[in-house]
């Protein structure tokens, strides 16, 4: 039986032929003795009936994988409007035995026991399809790049050197020696932007080794990254988020609206993303909500939430950019600002949540140098990322965003571990 | 001086406009007293002089970052019929000593070299050129899985469990406890089929702690993995791959023609690609080139060559599909063929290199326990992936590309560290 196989949305142009399909049985139904399936495959599902003997549907069990011939015909009462008469069908594949969660569009499960049983989870269409529309984000990502001259690169995750700080980070024996994971392709794509490459963007896996366990952390993520060269303000970088993410929403609004449907969202409102320093921000929110800033100099969760609330009221946008973190807060490559003490950076925060950092970076080599020394950094650790410098690099600047972070919040998930098809978190890294 | 950037391939449309150009400077040549540079930007070069004594070119080095305004002219002696007589000039960064190498296009240092100086030497413009055509290659992977209704994956790198076998892994301390980095994103791309999705792809970095140091070998590459379900045999994976191979290699021709040029290669030959068992080719070089096979069922490096060699001159093909490989050879999961000692599974040879493993998998929850027996896996590092069998899992097989070896192949590079723009190989794991 290796006719060549109809895909469910094909079936309606089909009425009155034979066909063959392929997929497994979403649902039963027995009504009046007679017994109807509803066969689903990648593009959908079909309603099975059957009066010939030897297609005896009574037989299937649900969620068995089958392949099954039989005649397309107009039929009302079904929802599309055409069903299969099934004439023959083979059983490819069948539970051992039942499910253990329901996967049901409906289902209640916990998500304890949905990451449990991951790989039968996600035979739940609605959580698959969170991950249809998470992997359209990331091509919207890449295509938006491409389209503004932006270079794909693959630059490594096993790392000598120290990126961000010397926390948090997972240790790996290289042979001999003693290497990281990479907490972010930050010296990458910078020394690509020295390249002639000019503009670069890498998604790819970077690794956290935090131990805190909380809502929004994973220590295994998608960072889609960006890099870019010649520019004349950190306010090119915020310009180019904001038109990335009218785009990325924009595709998301017309490939997938049924799965914001799904979800019960509506895509994010924003018109101009409004620039706020972080200082003044913090000061509204203390003013505004009686809000309390305890330790450092950052945003805490609360406050990114309030910062959003506080845009939402006033200028009606879910985003908002944060702007000119104090010197201490940013990585020691972080351009300072004309106020000394302050950094041309900022963060996106999206419905209250972090879900970009980004800046203009220092590309004087002796600044530079000076800054590594004033972190702590030991330059010896960091040779090839300062060669670039050495040799004359470009002003230049870039950002990171969390796909996982874009995702739960753009289908307003309430745990980034939904947002991730094997997440690794503080004490899970299986299956 | 922040107006707007003009690229240098617009210029012949500015001719008696003023412009804003950035960029590095390539070369300074001096003729009869007059300072001619050329500058590069990301778009290509464009000759500057200057008669304005605020624009002393002279004064320029080689590799300066600058930004320059002046005027577009038509100039017939210029390459590209026009030139800019620059008014006024920035160094925007400036190398603190020479070049640690040449990076012109006729450079000829050793590999060593280059890959000591990578920062610097990917200001090699051939050097980047073959970083831009490998981004193509990935993004017409990927777009031609898209149209083939594949979904993109990302699945995670740290893992507890044992894709191939138990040798050759980084090993890793995951907080508590023991993990490794990942051999292939196999068993995730498989409970994934399962899910649903039926087809998906993934381009992602893969890890092997092989020993050994040869000219095609890293221990951390970029895996295009692909997996399908519901094939009618391991045939439909090869003719797949045919079809993909025609599409990148076609684009590749449309879009790159100068970098292939560059590197004074053809694209790939071939119509049909032919499909050879393995047993078979071994027998052909036996007899017609008395190759000699030492150790073990598989073909080696020089067999590989052979194999090339053979089918060249045989089918005028530069690639050849080696079938059936003794299970022997095969991980766990390959599916046996009629004849048991055999498996439905494949090669991809390529100009005389492995680009390509694939095969049908074994669905059936049963057979893939007592095959994983067999092979002295235990069941219990594997429950995760089990579990997508238990519960029923169609037909399916997939295969995995390396991008390294692919470029490697399509740019007849001599080695593939040249491939990845920060290689780690037995010694190297910086920058």
């Amino acid at each position: 039986m290796t006719e060549e196989r109809t895909l469910t949305d094909k079936l309606k142009d089909r009425i009155g032929q034979d066909v063959s399909l392929k997929g497994y049985i979403d649902t039963i139904r027995i009504l009046g003795g007679i017994t109807f399936v509803v066969l689903r495959d990648r593009k959908g599902t079909v309603q099975v009936v059957s009066d010939n003997p030897s297609a005896d549907l009574s037989k299937l069990k649900k969620y068995d994988i089958v392949q099954l011939k039989g005649k397309v015909r107009g039929e009302n009462r079904a929802r599309s409007g055409h069903e299969v008469s099934a004439e023959f069908f083979e059983v490819l594949s069948s539970p051992k035995e039942q499910y253990p969660l329901s996967v049901t569009s409906k289902s209640q499960e916990k998500l304890e026991t949905i990451l449990k049983y991951r790989p039968i989870s996600i035979r739940n269409k609605k959580i698959r399809d969170s991950f249809v529309l998470q992997q359209s984000l990331a091509q919207s990502f890449r295509n938006y790049l491409l389209s503004q001259d932006f270079t794909e690169i693959f630059t490594p995750k096993i790392v000598p050197q120290v990126a961000e700080s010397g926390s948090d980070l997972f240790h790996l024996k290289y042979f001999e020696n003693d290497a990281f994971l990479t907490q972010s392709p930050q010296f990458y794509k910078q020394m690509l932007v020295g390249s002639g490459l000019e503009r670069v963007f890498e998604i790819g896996h970077v690794y956290r080794a935090e131990q805190h366990n909380t809502a929004r952390h994973l220590n295994e993520y998608v960072s889609m990254d960006l890099e870019m060269g010649f520019i004349d303000s950190f306010s090119d970088l915020m310009d180019l988020e904001e038109d990335m993410l009218k785009y990325i929403f924009g595709n998301v609004a017309n490939d997938y609206p049924k799965i914001l449907e799904e979800f019960g969202v509506k895509n994010p409102q924003f018109k101009k993303i409004p620039r706020i320093p972080l200082l003044e921000m913090k000061e509204i929110l203390q003013s505004k909500y009686r809000k309390k800033f305890e330790n450092g100099k950052d945003i805490d969760s609360e406050g990114e939430k309030l910062a959003t609330k506080y845009v939402q009221e006033q200028f009606g946008s879910d985003l908002v950019f944060l702007t000119h973190y104090p010197l201490e807060n940013r990585p020691f490559y972080a351009m300072p600002s004309e106020n000394k003490s302050l950094t041309d950076s900022f963060d996106l925060i999206f419905n209250g949540l972090e879900i970009t950092t980004g800046g203009q970076r220092i590309h004087d080599y002796d600044q530079l140098l000076t800054s590594m020394l004033n972190s702590g950094i030991n330059p010896e650790n960091c040779k090839g990322y300062l060669m670039a410098f050495k040799y004359g690099m470009p002003p230049h600047g870039g950002m990171a965003i969390g796909l996982e972070r874009l995702t739960m919040k753009l289908l307003n998930l309430q745990n980034v571990r939904e947002a991730s098809l094997f997440p690794r978190d503080r004490t899970r890294y299986s299956p």
